[in-house]
């Protein structure tokens, strides 16, 4: 018998696994991590659901239920340091999901140090990614507390858990079998199984929440403008905030006031681009632990963030560093994908991404329309586009007689292997 | 006095070029390719214009002036290796100017060797990315031939060369200054100099040619489906090849045609693709000799065909493929945007990535809509994705313990990172 | 019950373990390769070892027992693809044990299909390579064929494993518990465990066997001259191919011969260098299931050959080349490593060495001496170098003023970023 | 008529400059930099060696002399942080003369700066890469500065020199010609020109000065053990500080006291590892300028001290940042050579290889002899080296089972790629 902090969702599944670890003899703390699922686009309507899983947690036998609202740690700790690396996995994911574990793991191993468990547990299958995220994550920090994956150990069908449940006394909400399986936090909205396990499908609408479909989108464009200072978030200056997206009131106050709250601009893109059908994502990817699954997200922030700070860091960056932090940027994303979020490799690249933060200032804008998040502007003090040098027009300051002196240098390898090739001897 | 190949696009400095260079005691001839610039959209007129720059060159002096239907010899030999590596150079742009400038250099080469020319001729100034291209191709090729920039060593302006026309008889088309600098060819449109010089400041709808305006772009989506056959272009199987592309007769039928013409689908799609307003692209990017500029493009069939290739590689090859890839097909992008085709490096990727063709077998499906191609489904013989391993349904072939020792090993790097931060004496 | 082919050294592990499979009813056919673990060093006088193995295994009740001379194979299809990307795991070791693995498990795997053998079996435990790239091997040649793993699943201590055999008759040749373990092949000798295991212990001159000690290298330096042609070893010109290589007839009068016997070559060399010390190789280093060992190495021949080619690379191949290559040939290294000898990413790395395959010519003379081999000459048709380039003398060819123009655009970017620090507003 | 700073050495060359400059109407500054050319391995005997060349500039008409002793400067800016990226150009040069030209540029600048000078001149011709070094080393920090190359421009002839050193009363020192051109500074010796100029020429024992050849080194080994903390070197403990190097009194002493003299440690270093010969570098390599040139250099402790630290971060660091790190401190390494150390690419990689910093503690045994520097013992409180998993040994703490897991699904990638070239339809 030990005690145990359990990942909980108040969804079947863990329900289940709560009520059979206290079976089994064990004292439980359900944790319940509140990282924006429901707000990312509705608003903070979610506390009294998260309240109601708590409750629900405490009725099944919990000997207590926790409800951490780690939002705003989410989107400091990991957001941003995510999206300093222009995150996207294999080309196309901006690791929505993948950046949440390491926090709950992070909960996991803090409310068992609170509540003295020497374990803590999660409701992962053996073949996702994220028993991988999460038990690194805990081990990462940790390594002498247990981690319990006991429906890797011992799955559990939909019919059992529906049994187990309807025996047990723990309440159902929907009997009806869902046709995808979910699961959204700020940063995007993860959507598979299903009819999705045939990637020839393509994606029915019904698996998409946060962002418009084509028939819904509206005719106009709007065009918001991010501004960035130190590679931080700031509020852009006056009416260039945003042009044309009306109807955003709340959040636009929100949004416009002097200091800006990273989690409600997150929440206002996702809603603002969103609407727009701005972040739809539909791939094949590898999994950690050796397969291909197809996968659809929606990343309507997430989208037109790394787009924008992408657009700031081709103005402001050398070509030397732009070609080597694509190499980082993926290495990056995959230490993220593939629970390696603890590796100190990731802070060593946090390091380096840290040194190019104060030529991430400038604003960019970025339209919205029918889909797509496009950049139509992009200034900053730090700009290394350079109009006197660059212009075809008056005011040329490039010294064109060196660029002979140039070329006659830079292709002298070129010389050599053509003479070597026109060489009857060698050729 | 030498003979020289120029390379002659009938325009103002480039015929004020052969004028100049007939007057210094030189032989010239005139040589024009044919890479596609005008049927790319609007089908073979092109002909006609061809022949009438022909006719001026050789009203101007020339000693003789060729004209070279390059279009399939360029889709053979340039873009199909770089479509093999995915070609997006700073992420963004497919390379269209850039693939063509070693080919207009490969045909300089061979038409000095007809003609007995020691030297071949441009008319590129000291800023751009087009004479380095172009030296270092002649140079790749036959060192021995002398490269001249006329441009370069004494920048011609507008009104010297006018009047330098007028003075000697040049006929000038078009009096009035056109807004940007314009280069195209079958794989893409670029735009530059004007007010796109300022990077903060919207592209004008003017400066696009291929690409719909939104305004102008159908309510409804089409549907096409590329099928790839060991890496090259086939054409798609009965109805699927293309659901709603009504209007596209002529193309269609050719494209529906047992062998494909590539150049003619390259055009294809260009037309299907652009009409939707698929390709934009608008950058800043770094030039070869060393600064940045904004670029704008439109290449409708290449941002198609990339995103299905990549699509089919993320279904057919391994991670470790496809990371590595991620790696070499950057490379193979700087190396052509630098001038640098030649470079046998460049030789050594194509048989790297000729490698995977086999694997390059399959169907892609993209969805044409407002501005955006979607790959909305991909299939293969050799698809690594397998149902059975990745379902969460019924039929699941996953050894779900397996993955317990699978994370307890791959995480032990972890564990012993952690262990030490826990040491007391070494916090 | 089933037919296994079980991987057979002859030694007590596998021994015990043959014994054990058949009585739990199973049909063995003991499977031993001659890699050159002996005649590395000492000739052939391997075969009536192997011999005395294979009759070894029969007389312990074998339904079969086979010995395979894999060793030209072994040289020919492993270590010369790995000779051509330079393989260096972690920058110091030539991977001779992780190149015979594959190799191993395709005996296993065509052995298994000529006996119809259903499974295999190797005596590897769990925290070794060698597993993974058994298994691996055979998965990726055979995945319907099942690998066994008993020692892994069972552990066999010393003790266990000695009594086993006394009451099951199996002969033990050297009660004295070895101070190390080892394995050999043409390509390298590994030794670990025992006072290895502390990386704070110096090596103890008798942990190696093919190398000499500093006391007994001779006073004199040997210098040999391999040469290289399109990319295989091919026998050196005259008399240049031996300098000082006194005593070697036997080796010697093959390695001169017309074609080269590239396995008698590796063993000449292994020979050759050996006994001037060249090749011993201590580090610390990370097995693929997540753990760091600390492992010793002789490997004469592969010092030698890598070294040599190497310098070969440097005069023939382009910076660029150079560069890129550095990249390709450590993930070569940590595929080979990692039992991913299968993945179709080393195929395509493959193709991509051979690609520099023709200007893998010319000769490099190498010198023998107290524990080093050092280059001391390269020489190449295809050499890049140009002396009239290069020169600090007379003759040469090298446009200076080029330099200056060179110089202005390459260091544009850096005066940008100058000018943007030195900006008040921005400092 | 300007005021410029020259970097003058007192040799023929600069001399000559320095007259000239002044005869054309010029103020000129003579800088020289003492950065442990001579005292590397000599002692500190260099400072009436360096007065001497001040007084010759003042003699010779220089408005001002200026000797700057930076080798502290040098060791702590430029040197240690190539170390923490265990710099090695092309796998082979520790970028001794490379990692110098920034700092004589720094210098230069700040000289110009101090005495209102609007320029900067050097005597480097136009095939070098000091040329590239220090004119990026300028620019990058004061664009605002012209930098004068007058050797580029008119080459300097030896036999036009003298006439002119003769013509104008400068004192030339040793009027034969040296058979090689020589650059020192603390971190290595470079050697090239004359019969070096043919690869396959072995280098001439009287190309060294540092390093003692074959013949002269000593029979016994010294064994010296390098502390580090914190990425800093640190003076070993006790008697495990050096074992056998006798007869450095004078260096011991300072070695062994209780704070590093990090300039002193590195001179003692070249003299202690330069007895026996370890250092010398032989290699084609390829310049900025786009030529390979033949290369000789001598850096006894650069090739200690980068031995050390690698085998300490094999220890301490994980597979992943080993693997990345290779990378990245290529990346280092070229951009060092390359002239960008200015880049802000090579300041953020700083940062990154600062992030190992705390982790690069513990001691490296390192055993001098024969022409090698051999690790044969490495500690660290941070060893993610762990004897309890890696022993095969009693005490094991591995879970050997986890492997089977882990194999299991780590090879599942290969097994489907096996299947599809099984099935008979893709063969």
């Amino acid at each position: 018998m030990s005690r145990i902090v359990l990942a909980y969702s108040g969804g079947l599944d863990t329900s289940v696994l709560l009520k059979k670890l206290i079976a089994q003899g064990h004292e439980v703390v359900a944790l319940t991590a509140n990282l924006g699922e429901s707000d990312a686009v509705a608003g903070d309507g979610a506390a009294a659901e998260l309240e109601a899983v708590r409750a629900k947690a405490l009725a099944l036998g919990a000997l207590d239920a926790v409800v951490v609202d780690a939002r705003e740690r989410f989107v400091r700790e990991y957001v941003m340091p995510a999206l300093a690396a222009n995150v996207m996995y294999e080309g196309m994911y901006p690791l929505s999901a993948a950046l949440s574990r390491p926090l709950i793991a992070a909960l996991l191993v803090e409310t068992a140090h609170r509540y003295g468990a020497d374990a803590v547990a999660h409701g992962c299958t053996g073949k996702g990614n994220d028993q991988v995220r999460i038990e690194l994550g805990v081990r990462g920090l940790d390594p002498g507390i247990a981690v319990r994956a006991p429906l890797r150990e011992s799955p559990l069908s939909r019919p059992d858990a529906i049994a187990y449940a309807n025996a047990h006394g723990i309440p159902i909400a929907h009997t009806a079998a869902k046709p995808y399986s979910i699961d959204a936090n700020l940063w995007g909205r993860s959507i598979e199984a299903g009819v999705l396990e045939d990637p020839w499908h393509g994606v029915p609408e019904d698996a998409y929440a946060w962002t418009a479909s084509p028939a819904a989108r509206p005719a106009h464009a709007d065009e918001v403008v991010l501004a960035f200072d130190g590679g931080a978030l700031r509020q852009a200056q006056g009416d260039t905030a945003l042009r044309q997206a009306q109807g955003d009131t709340g959040a636009l106050r929100q949004a416009q006031g002097d200091t800006v709250d990273t989690v409600a601009m997150v929440a206002w893109l996702n809603a603002v681009a969103g609407r727009h059908g701005v972040g739809r994502i539909d791939l094949v990817e590898d999994r950690v632990i050796g397969v291909k699954s197809r996968e659809v997200y929606e990343a309507p922030a997430a989208t037109v963030l790394i787009a924008a700070r992408k657009a700031l860091e081709r103005l402001t960056l050398t070509r030397d560093e732009l070609r080597f932090k694509a190499t980082s940027d993926q290495k990056y994303a995959e230490l993220s994908y593939d629970g390696l979020w603890l590796s100190p490799l990731r802070t060593a690249l946090d390091a380096f991404n840290a040194s190019f933060a104060p030529r991430i200032t400038g604003e960019v804008r970025v339209r919205l329309h029918q889909g797509s998040a496009v950049v139509t502007g992009v200034r900053s003090p730090f700009a290394l586009y350079d109009e006197a040098l660059a212009t075809y027009g008056a005011g040329d300051a490039f010294d064109h007689a060196a660029a002979g002196g140039f070329i006659t240098c830079y292709g002298l390898p070129l010389d050599r292997v053509a003479r070597l090739h026109a060489a009857p001897a060698l050729a």
